[in-house]
């Protein structure tokens, strides 16, 4: 089976066993963090505080760690459920939302990547540069321009991609207009999506969601992470296609793209995905 | 009046006082139970600062104390605020997302409701059987098809809800395919609702939250349970009926229940009420 | 050029220059305000941890403190991020949500205001009297209808607003039916609008938003915070009539909101606007 339809046969899987998918997430996004996880087939719990997060942790399939809003009360959480999640070997993901726009960010995620065996990176650009050390322009939350713009951006992206994925030895995912995945070796490159989804806040977030979805149930952490990436991009399209007259902005586009992930097919990910692997 | 009737009334006091509905709630369906609120008619103030809510809640008509994302410090403020509200004779309704997930949320539920007198008492049959002791296997904060899969399901959960109401002294509401709410001796079925309530996050804290909009303006606690989960179980069936073309998802009929809840009539309770009373 | 034109001009500056907004806010209606502040061509970041928001205020172009859910934690954090705006000469705009409810909201309002420089205070009526000591009748965080009802409102409340605006020495925008914005001097009314507004949650802190945007692109803070609400108001209308059939409540609105405010052009500001000066 070719990566299209190994993601297929994931989410099969995903709406079968309907994972438990614990985050310890941001309060901006995670309403639609928990209805995007519905929507795909599994079963989202949101829990921070640290006196249940070991506990809540034992009975997932997969942690998604997400630093949108840290303080220091939900670090600790995310610290105390990743060794917990290690020790038991559940997967996490981490989205180190925001990384470099401030020292504490920076510190923090470092701190958890010292700490946390992570199974997926999830970020954009900037994101993952500053993770390098290589200095994104992170400008708030989102990529900086900068970082986008260059003529050579597939091939430095995925060069740094395969060097950091070494050096943390997880899958690192970088989301963009060219998605760039890696497990150290292999290289995939996801061209779905469209230019609405940066009009909304959270779809970093909902797709690292995604991701950890398909990663709780299976050990390819890099077709998982793929499957994520694609589901997002195909509904990300199929979303603006269907919408209607008067659906002219962001907030319809919010509610098709639900839609899309809600009714998205094996024969979708099959017919629509666009990805090229090296 | 039969309790249609009276549920069509008790609509009609809630849309012409327009009560305050003071929440202590969790970070993730916050924002829908707020317009859930609206959309009923009565008005919603969440606020959690232990040094306020005291303050807000003797202003307020209803206490919701949901516990979908605990911690230290919010529960430290439903106690206070829980008390206060039982100073001053106001209801509080309780509904203990997720008891049985964690040893944590199983402690802090019955910390409250040993600390506090709770008007309605709402969750899933999980998380009521967790409540009751009979180990319900929650998973997560949703419920375990294992509680809700029994041929004699009807029978077991009226019989175990009747026994924890006369525990508890207070309404108990076991929200699921079909509803139970009674107050130890009267029961009432509601069969209303949709399968699409269970693709959502927060269908189970915002029909809490149109409990306790309801218990806002009458004191027949039994009545007020009964016509909030009639009207979010309507509100879901004509949301349902309403989406068009295209509008094929969670994302649609999640925007198409707050419009008919919005839109909901005394009429459309006394006339697609599905209740049925013991 | 007039207001319209004015206000026009600055649209088209937050789609050329994206500033970016640091929010420090509710956890009711963060989604909403960074939704919006995305529709509009703006960049929105929540951040409130104390240990990053001196940092993260410095990359900002605009700083939003919105006391919806204050806390003894994110209090602290708008008062450094506020004291290093002011260092740094960001604009800093504040939105007192329910101040008046409870004495704690009364105390933290005024300790920002008299810590923090602010450029534009934004609220309702009641908490506008709240502030000013008149005594609004808050309940909750929604104007009282005591506050709105009198037949002297709009000359009662812009001489309030241009009495307070003197004594803090910033731009007031009162928001309600009939908006008033003043620099102590200049008064504009705003008469846009739609009584949909008032049904969802959150329109008060996406209009504070919306007046952020525009803040982070001009020094004139009266034309910023006049546009804002022109921005919005004009949205509200367009959202309304933009409605379809079976798209009959605040769900619907919700959505189409965001839309109109994503599509929203200079010319239906200068169309559209009804804005009156004196």
């Amino acid at each position: 089976m070719n990566i299209r339809e190994k993601s297929a046969e994931l989410l099969d899987r995903v709406r079968n066993k309907s994972p438990l998918i614990h985050h310890i997430t941001n309060y901006v996004t995670v309403n639609d963090c928990a209805n995007i996880v519905l929507a795909i087939g599994a079963s989202p719990v949101m829990a921070d505080e640290i006196d249940e997060v070991q506990d809540m942790v034992s009975i997932a399939n997969t942690l998604v760690l997400n630093m949108g809003t840290p303080n220091k009360r939900t670090v600790e959480s995310m610290l105390a459920a990743g060794r917990r999640a290690n020790a038991l070997g559940i997967p996490v993901v981490f989205d180190p939302v925001g990384v470099g726009a401030t020292e504490y960010r920076t510190k923090i995620a470092h701190k958890i990547l010292d700490e946390v065996e992570i199974s997926v990176l999830s970020g954009n650009i900037s994101e993952i540069k500053a993770i390098s050390g290589l200095g994104g322009t992170t400008k708030g939350v989102d990529a900086s321009s900068e970082d986008t713009t260059d003529l050579n951006y597939m091939e430095d992206s995925s060069n740094m991609a395969k060097t950091i994925s070494k050096q943390l030895n997880c899958i690192i995912a970088i989301t963009g207009a060219v998605d760039v995945i890696t497990d150290g070796d292999k290289v995939f490159y996801v061209h779905n999506g469209h230019e609405m989804l940066s009009t909304i806040t959270g779809t970093g977030c909902m797709c690292t969601s995604l991701i950890g979805s398909f990663c709780g149930v299976t050990d390819d952490y890099l077709n998982a992470a793929t499957a994520g990436i694609m589901a997002m991009g195909i509904a990300g399209e199929k979303a603006y296609k269907s919408l209607v007259q008067g659906e002219v902005g962001s907030g319809s586009f919010k509610a098709r793209l639900l839609d899309m992930v809600f009714i998205l097919t094996g024969e979708d990910l099959t017919k629509e995905g666009k990805v090229y692997g090296i």
